[in-house]
């Protein structure tokens, strides 16, 4: 049988409580029998069960283990960790489904340490905002949102039960190689990161005339800063675990960066012709054009 | 008396048709006599009277001067020529308001091209989006937002008239220096927008795998990018006119990046202690501290 089952959701945080609360209403008609949450803070994981992310706190990490699916919504450090401790405990036929965002990382750390017969798969939902802890879930943000499955190795069967669990949340399974979803994500999300913070930190520089400052920060500014506002050791963990892929983004970065500025040097029809590059990349990419 | 009167607006795009909108709104009640839009395409006037921007479309510029108040809803460039043509033709004791995004470069050519007894003052209202023409206009954006105005010579009968046309809006006022406002702005905005641009482009090293790409392109990247989807020459236009400002501010982002690249290479630590520090800055700019 292909279905979630009894599931464990390690990390009962925003996307704990999000997938949790997916699989929830999918219930019983989806192969969702239970939901039962673990976080390394009980009054966290209670939270998250009175908001509807499951239907029970697990207080025993022990416990998780006796699950059908066991997805883990932990940043991607204490990913690595639990892997080490409880990856070679896992019984034979569970899946084992992570939502970090760097994968490369997580499934040869899956290979690892998971025997064969579990069948463990990389995960990463496109969903969530930079806010943190269970109330922070989104309602329905799942629906129809990508769900990345990258595989740690062949097998069919982690393949089939991590897409059930994903169409059980609404979400829509995309299947790729974890050095691929590495690749792309360092362009789409991590460098953004990085980018949000140093234009965040660089607002600052105004902070002399707070008031104001604050009264001209507009749409703008929230915008492309929103990702700052994000947990900092979360998308440290992620980041770093993404390095190489994130170093050659910068670099790509940089080198736009300083083509826009010598446009800046050379005028506006310049400057107008290098920013139009960025926004038929954008249409591109949002699939405008 | 301080009230906007007839107004005339040039420029019925995004911005033209909000603040037209909103005046049309206020109405009498708020000293609105009627709100004439022109743009260079008559066409766009039309649509924009026909969305509720204004009473009426105003076929000859020369219309323009026959109005209590003249508000210049143009990109930046397009400012200047206006002042340069037309300011030396405005009649005693009209309001001249425009509504760019920097000011210096405005108030300079308003000094030299108004005389006066023309009450004549920059503005930039902080609401809109990156998208662009009447239908683009967002209903009640004005409302609440702040409005910068900046005086181009001592006028105490500007800044009065200035703030009545504001306030009908539905706007508030914020009185700073052109050079105060091109300062902050470059950093809240001007800069934000290059790097939006700059995203943009690098997402675009990643369209090889186009659509798995954009499956994997999420709310992170369609916020930090968000403003490469602005007009590019209109970008061009208020980017070029604050240059010294927006490279300064490119200097300040450039060391920031270069001191999250070293905390990245020294590990996710280091890296969590630079990205809390956008993390907070943002939390200040935005009040949330």
């Amino acid at each position: 049988m292909t279905n979630p089952g009894r599931v464990a959701i390690v990390g009962a945080g925003q996307l704990g409580t999000m997938i949790g609360a997916a699989l929830q209403e999918a219930g019983p008609a989806a192969g969702v029998t239970a939901v039962g949450l673990y976080d390394l803070d009980p009054e966290v994981a209670a939270r998250s069960v009175s908001l509807g992310g499951g239907d029970r706190v697990l207080l025993d990490p022990v416990e998780l283990l006796a699950a059908d699916s066991v997805v883990l919504a932990i940043p991607l450090g204490e990913i690595l960790s639990w892997l080490r401790e409880y990856g070679p405990r896992l019984g034979q036929g569970v899946l084992l489904l992570d939502a970090g965002s760097a994968k490369l990382a997580v499934v040869e750390a899956m290979a690892d340490s998971v025997p064969e017969g579990v069948h463990a798969i990389g995960g990463h939902p496109m969903a969530g905002s930079e806010a943190s802890g269970p109330e922070a879930a989104i309602p329905g943000a799942l629906r129809g949102a990508s769900f990345a499955l990258c595989p740690c190795r062949t097998d069919d069967e982690a393949l089939e039960l991590a897409s059930s669990l994903v169409s059980a949340c609404g979400a829509r399974p995309v299947v790729l190689e974890a050095k691929e979803h590495d690749r792309l994500v360092a362009r789409t999300s991590h460098l953004p990161h990085l980018v949000a913070s140093a234009l965040a930190v660089v607002g600052t520089a105004v902070a002399d005339e707070l008031p104001i400052a604050q009264a001209l920060a507009s749409t703008g500014y929230r915008s492309t800063t929103r990702l700052a506002g994000s947990d900092s050791e979360m998308v440290a963990a992620f980041a770093s675990a993404n390095r190489s892929q994130v170093e050659a983004a910068l670099r790509e970065f940089r080198q736009e960066m300083d083509h826009l500025e010598l446009a800046l040097a050379d005028g506006p029809n310049a400057l107008a012709k290098a920013l139009a590059r960025g926004r038929s990349g954008r249409a591109l990419m949002l699939g405008q054009v």
